[in-house]
């Protein structure tokens, strides 16, 4: 199971860490670490919104960093807000800028992600996670909270989102699309790593079974409309997207999600594929990042990263227009 | 890579021996096991030929020594030559007889593998390994050479024969089965180890690219024939079913044998399920005992075995011979 704790603290919290033999440490209990969540807005105390002033960090392996950068991305907000990119091979320091030249980011000027939390608390002592946005002024990190990032995106920086920007958001489904969110998170996108991380066969069968059970009636959901809600994309698109796209290439393996990969479900299977070929989606989907966060890490002292699985079908027809109407 | 040595010890042969951190003990050098191999026939020196005087020691989630286990029961050797079968969760005193009542083999009297191994020669120590062969007079293994055990059923044992047994071994292709046999002992039966037990990414890609390319070749010539040599039912074909049967529940997984699984290859998945559904194969293939073997080992403390992947396919129609003529 090497590299699942790195996947993990990319930013979701759990309550036990374990240490490299699998045994769960009960007393290092993690604090959850997205403390940076003040709002931006207009009002006093609120983070000012404004082009040219925030940096987003990320690595491209991590999906709750992964889908800030597609919704930064579908809006149009790449010549707003800066995009700066850790190595996805964590380093014993932490997530460290070493695919910039001099291993330096060149907007904050900072070798490790974790300085830019110390600028903003000397005394910080959570996860330096990602994905977080620095105030490039200030070089300190103003909001790490991987939750609500994309709604942030989609709602307070609508002012500067691109002519015919696409509403992943919109006002009168916020409701439906929060509850499939809630859904969406706790048996699929935190849902693998509770399989892989599972102290018990029992906690694990449990989130297997959750797991599977909602892909099953996804599938059956998107059997008949193109998206989640219809026929356009939304921030619930977003989200599953990323645990798709990390599916057979991770997950089936290494956190024993295994009853089947994503390729075995017809409708996910052309869904995840229609997605990675819209732009914002495949364009941003590194899965030899991945592949490198999960197996080039200390855990696996050879180093040794898989060749497969054969990807080469993420770029095949998906025929799911023939669903738009 | 938990319980990939577990795997390879229950016979393979590697120079070096992985500890649990995966640095290679280059000093510990295992020397081959199977040293017991004094042929069976009719002249002084050889292990007499006799109906009820050997028992096949095994454990179900090794090919090793399953193919042995197909080869008896295809030839209808079980009344001939018994079967004890040990847990495939390896003991920390190695394998042991722990299914059976009382913990010990109702026909040898043993607890451990390794006694049959002390009878015949108390310093022995190599790895007491399966498959192995057992005088049940005086309880001492007589034969434990995994290569060529099916060949000497097939032919020493000729006499115990069912009626209407397979000739599994015709004397007239038994060059070209051995060829075969050799090619699929390295590229795949051992080259999915080759794989698994790397010491460096080169080495790996090298295992990889192999097997991937020999299982390319062979789903090409099981296009137009319904069995490795034609029509009939060989002694490769034995040989190559135990690694399909392996592949999806664990080489894909465990050994990042994963370009492609199994299913994926329309014409080595219905060749697979073919041989499944003959009685032989399936009926001595135990998914679940291959799952513990590489799961509930002392390399995994947790003791969490995956529930997938899913292996209903494997009774599924195959339409495979529509290929006989």
């Amino acid at each position: 199971m090497s590299g699942i704790e790195e996947q993990t603290f990319c930013q979701l919290d759990f309550s036990k860490i374990k240490n490299k033999t699998g045994a769960a440490e009960t007393e290092q209990v993690n604090r959850p670490n997205n403390r940076f969540t003040a709002p931006f807005g207009h009002n006093p105390g609120e983070l000012s919104i404004e082009a040219g002033r925030y940096r987003l960090l990320w690595s491209p392996h991590c999906p709750w960093a992964h889908r800030s950068v597609i919704v930064r991305k579908l809006l149009g907000l790449e010549d707003v807000i800066s995009l700066g990119t850790v190595n996805p091979i964590r380093s014993e320091q932490g997530w460290e800028f070493s695919l910039d030249d001099a291993g330096v980011d060149p907007v904050l000027g900072i070798r490790y992600l974790s300085e830019a939390y110390f600028h903003s608390d000397p005394e910080y002592s959570g996860r330096a996670s990602v994905p977080a946005v620095a105030d490039i002024q200030t070089k300190k990190v103003v909001y790490n909270d991987y939750l609500t990032l994309t709604n942030i995106f989609e709602t307070a920086w609508a002012p500067f989102h691109k002519k015919g920007a696409p509403d992943l958001y919109p006002e009168h489904l916020r409701k439906d699309i929060d509850e499939l969110n809630d859904v969406i998170y706790h048996d699929i996108n935190k849902g693998v790593y509770k399989c892989g991380s599972a102290d018990s066969q029992e906690d694990y069968e449990k989130a297997y079974d959750a797991l599977f059970a909602r892909l099953d009636e996804l599938e059956q959901r998107l059997a008949s409309q193109r998206y989640l809600f219809g026929d356009f994309i939304s921030d619930s698109d977003v989200r599953l997207y990323v645990s798709l796209a990390r599916f057979d290439v991770i997950y089936y393996t290494e956190y024993k999600a295994n009853r089947n990969r994503l390729i075995d479900f017809p409708n996910l299977w052309g869904y995840a594929r229609d997605l990675y070929q819209t732009p914002g989606f495949g364009d941003t989907t590194d899965f030899e990042a991945m592949k490198k966060a999960q197996y080039a890490s200390g855990n696996n002292p050879l180093n040794i990263i898989p060749k497969g699985p054969d990807l080469s079908g993420w770029s095949t027809p998906h025929h799911r227009e023939r669903l738009s109407k």
